[in-house]
């Protein structure tokens, strides 16, 4: 059974592709596309504390799954254009991540690695 | 078999709760955490041309991929907090766009649907 | 008496031609330096409560300081390249704020006008 | 005769007071705010090339004036909450600069200052 991103990615390239948008999507403008769509789900959230944003309403809960959506769709443009595997490069990130921030120093803090 | 995003959030799911950070990781906070490092993505191609960000170097490349990484870690994250199927939210909003950009009036042109 | 602003922004501009910078401060790439920068000024608050981010100690007032300079600087950068009156647009700004969050509606309310 | 920044600024200041909004106003709601306007500040350029960034139409310039302004605006709170002088701030910020890109070396390059 083929895997669910990869299928997806399927579909939202051929949605690229149908509209002949491809010479568009270089990494520069595509990375461009996901700072935007990151700032308008920040928006979301803007004036909101950090406990009033853990108990969203469906109104909004539905606007956050659509920029969230937005976000992820450049991405898998971004990965698509520049040949990266977006899964392997979070396993090799994950990774990273447990030397930067070893687990005894890390626990219960959300000090940047440079400060543990 | 289990599917491959499905297997890599419980590894970043663990990884969290091995630090106990979950309680940092309001929807506010992760949406912040988001823009910041896709700001971050974007200062790789800084001061390119678009054509240059298209045949970015290893070492840019290695760069590019450490980002992607963040970006998508705190999707996963945001996600998993608020409960969102983030394949199932690019679903939607791949059939919204397709309403929004029907393929004979956006075929080959990068207006923004308001404009077609 | 020189203008503040005027006078300052003379010493940045300065500082850019004598770098032979203006070639690459076009107004995509100097938009993307102001994204980047904010990204970095937004990383001061990250995992900080609203509360807690009004009392930044001093290690971290020095931060912020150096982050809202650098969007300050990309702003007069920017300005200067579109001949835009930065201060006149301020001003145009508020205008049209006046209109869209009159008074009495707005008071006491952090709703977007398209809610009031 | 007033200096037009510190009279601007007043002016904005007395927007944000008739409106009861300094509430809102903390230094982590306010640096979103920030990225949010300079992503759409950015979304003006998104899918242009950096040619074309330099030779905005009427419609467009008009635009970006307004999403300058809206920084600008949320800069001139956020030093106003932290009690930051902003163009002293940018002169400081300068002095820096000249150290980290010296003439000689920076001169005609974007490199950033770590790789010169």
């Amino acid at each position: 059974m083929e895997d669910r991103l990869t299928a997806i990615s399927k579909k939202v390239i051929r949605f690229r592709d149908e509209r002949d948008w491809k010479q568009f999507h270089d990494p520069k403008n595509l990375s461009e596309a996901i700072c935007i769509e990151s700032g308008e789900l920040l928006e979301k959230f803007l004036w909101k504390t950090s406990d009033q944003s853990r108990i969203p309403d469906k109104v909004l809960v539905h606007g956050i799954r659509e920029e969230v959506a937005d976000v992820m769709i450049f991405l898998i443009y971004l990965c698509d254009t520049l040949n990266i595997d977006l899964l392997a490069a979070v396993e090799n990130k994950l990774k990273l991540n447990q030397e930067k921030y070893p687990k005894e120093k890390a626990r219960g803090t959300s000090k940047k690695y440079t400060e543990l």
